[in-house]
């Protein structure tokens, strides 16, 4: 999972606000290297451990120059030193493995030709040096020959702190925790499909924040595939590739009845569920039906430090989840998930809930059903604090995009008017797509600077 | 992850053949408490653990009735005898949890809107007795009345047996191990299309042995979207909803060349790969672009006898993947997975990995540098191992479908015609879609009996 090597940590939010909905415009804030805006200068500004902006996602773009190259033979290491100081250590078991040559490596495809079974692992190296045009050259005892761009060297030095800001850039893993005092990014829904500066700087909020409310699309159904389209393509799920959230008779999921839902995340009985949600109201309520929004892994920061024991149990039991039906086509899905799933260092990846879907089916020894109702208890109980919750009505043509993955959502129940059904459409998205698209604006945005 | 809680392990091959192609009739297997066919009746009847046969996958039909119920005050257990001499054991919050009302249930979703927050988790009972019909019957300190239907509360009673049964029966954890001796399970394509015992049968095998090729398609494009339709949906990807392995020009992916592939799993650059994969052969090559396939799954038990530290360091080190390029739309993908993804009991779960797409940036200190290369080395070599591998030729009209988090495959290069070029079509479903089906499948097969 992409958010293993990164910790998270929660900050105060900035401009706490008591208006409802409360609602912050985005503004674009890619710029490389870029310090955090002015006091005040709103969440897509806010300082990230010190270092980084909520946009900023490029390590800086200083150039690097090669100062001198030597084999360590002992250790089979090349030592390189940069002109600015610094030193860089590259095992030859690595260089050789990633020679850029057209033999061992697929240029149209950037891809390793290079087979394994190919690749000497513990290889020696005949001759190391620096070229005329800094680049760094090795012979190796075969004679193959590989030559090393010092830039491109640079970016990948094994050093931690290279490491984890390159890790940054790749996986945006840094989080900014909120909780009700949030104002909620906004963006216009026509810029973001027109504008690339507009896109990027709206995927970057919903990576660091989880959410981010458009406003101005159409109140007619097809946005939400518009805004998939923006992206990539959207994830057809067995709900279909969007769905219609109605009070619908039969309903074959309670989100399509009038009733309250409370917080939940969308879909845990698939194994991978949706990583990105879009909810666009074509039709509101006229009594009822405001929408919540509550920050999962700030919320499971909060519940391992209040009652650690709870998060224990969350972190390490295998709930099973279960939904079967007719829509696209018929289903009878199982899962086994993690409520609150977490990396090796304990830091949330995913939460994984929703009490409609949980399943009567509890595969847990009998002494751990009432420890394990206990902390779900307390989870959500944490959750549904007033302190910790964000509220607000969408309007028609309002699209709210949130981290399926991170956040969680619910309902008010509403009043159903059959002349006048309420009405959302939504999408679902994976990260990884997501994250392509972002990397994919945040070079051209740069480019063309 | 849903194979947390199930050994699984190797098995001797039945009726080994040294034939290369060699492919075994498929038959239905189904049957519920059916015992392993006549010796050597083949792959679809080999018994697992001495207690399942390959295809079936659900618990005896019994009918179960009480004897009597007592509620345990002190423990909030209520406990049932069953006559035929069993008891079990359910918590009081876990039986006001799953209260079938109408109150408490949306019948129409099988889904729960019983909220967290309206559930009393230390729920005392006042009143639990056996109704007229053999259903159980409670009524709490509210007075709200919850029944239970007897063989409900069977299916979900707690002891360690009845819940590995039950888990068994929904994910169909236990795995039949192979080496090069495997006679591959084949079916027919149009039967699998048109007949569900046979439709059954086909996901049952894939499940379970990891692979069925199935022969007599049309060699035409197509055929792979027709069975994924068969399932459900298939998944679409960067790659497009079906894509074609060709020779092509400025390839954007190794495999779209003539070039060898070794041994590998698709998509490791997304962090959730494909489950299920099909190739559908429209032309082959003349020479060369033979087909082999290898069990990762029994390589990586192989593996951790063999060489645990080797196994210890691919199922902890988080290593990164990269795709970049266009096709379906353009593409810039960064995953980060461990090669051998394990359980919390160190059971496989996945293997990840494609020496093409992974990634010159490496993610580890420079001292785990060696000992990594070391270890993928040593897992490439046991996969290469002649008794380890299935070969096989695809002919127009065949197509293979795998378990792609489980099996790697690879090609030999062969020579491109261009007046005839190789062509295989292929496509992707995830193992939630694929399951579904398997259960629906499963239901109806068994109520038309």
């Amino acid at each position: 999972m992409w958010m293993t090597r990164l910790g998270r940590r929660a900050l105060p939010a900035l401009k706490p606000s008591s208006s409802v909905p409360a609602f912050h415009p985005l503004r674009p804030c890619w710029k490389p290297g870029q310090g955090s805006g002015p006091p005040g200068s709103g969440l897509t500004s806010v300082q990230l451990r010190g270092q980084q902006t909520l946009g900023s996602a490029s390590l800086p773009l200083t150039r690097h120059a090669v100062r001198f190259v030597r084999a360590q033979h002992e250790d089979r290491l090349v030592e390189v030193e940069w002109e600015d100081g610094g030193q860089s250590l590259y095992p030859f078991t690595w260089l050789r493995d990633n020679c850029q040559c057209p033999l061992c490596t697929l240029e149209s495809a950037q891809a390793r030709k290079l087979l394994m079974a190919d690749l000497d692992v513990n290889t020696g190296l005949d001759v190391v040096e620096v070229t005329n045009d800094n680049k760094v050259s090795i012979m190796w005892p075969d004679q193959h020959t590989s030559v090393f761009d010092a830039e491109w060297l640079k970016k990948r030095c094994f050093s931690s702190a290279a490491r984890r800001a390159f890790q940054e850039e790749l996986f945006l893993n840094e989080r900014y925790y909120w909780d009700s005092t949030l104002r909620i990014p906004t963006a216009d829904f026509q810029e973001i499909l027109h504008d690339d500066k507009a896109a990027l700087a709206w995927l970057l909020a919903l990576r660091r924040v989880g959410v981010v409310y458009l406003k101005g699309a159409p109140a007619q159904p097809g946005q939400v595939a518009k805004l998939a389209e923006r992206i990539g393509y959207l994830r057809l799920t067995f709900y279909g590739h969007t769905w219609q959230v109605q009070d619908k008779p039969m309903a074959n999921n309670v989100a399509y009845t009038s009733g309250k839902c409370s917080f939940h995340t969308d879909y845990p009985a698939l194994h991978f569920t949706p990583g990105v949600q879009f909810l666009h109201c074509i039709n509101q309520a006229a009594v009822g039906g405001e929408s919540t929004l509550v920050d999962g892994f700030h919320m499971a920061a909060k519940l391992k430090r209040e009652d650690p024991e709870a998060f224990r149990t969350l972190t390490t039991l295998g709930i099973d989840f279960t939904d079967t039906g007719t829509d696209y086509c018929d289903f009878m899905l199982q899962a086994k998930q993690r409520i609150i799933d977490v990396d090796a260092e304990g830091q949330p990846l995913r939460v994984n809930y929703n009490n409609a879907t949980r399943d009567s089916v509890l595969d847990l020894p009998v002494h751990q059903v009432q420890p394990f109702y206990r902390a779900l208890r307390a989870f959500v109980d944490l959750m549904d604090r007033p302190e910790n919750v964000v509220s607000y009505r969408m309007e028609p043509g309002d699209i709210v995009t949130f981290d399926n993955w991170r956040l969680l959502h619910g309902r008010a129940g509403f009043l159903s008017d059959p002349q006048k059904l309420r009405h959302l459409e939504g999408a679902y998205l994976d990260w990884d797509e997501v994250m392509s698209r972002l990397r994919i604006l945040r070079g051209s945005v740069q480019h063309d600077e």
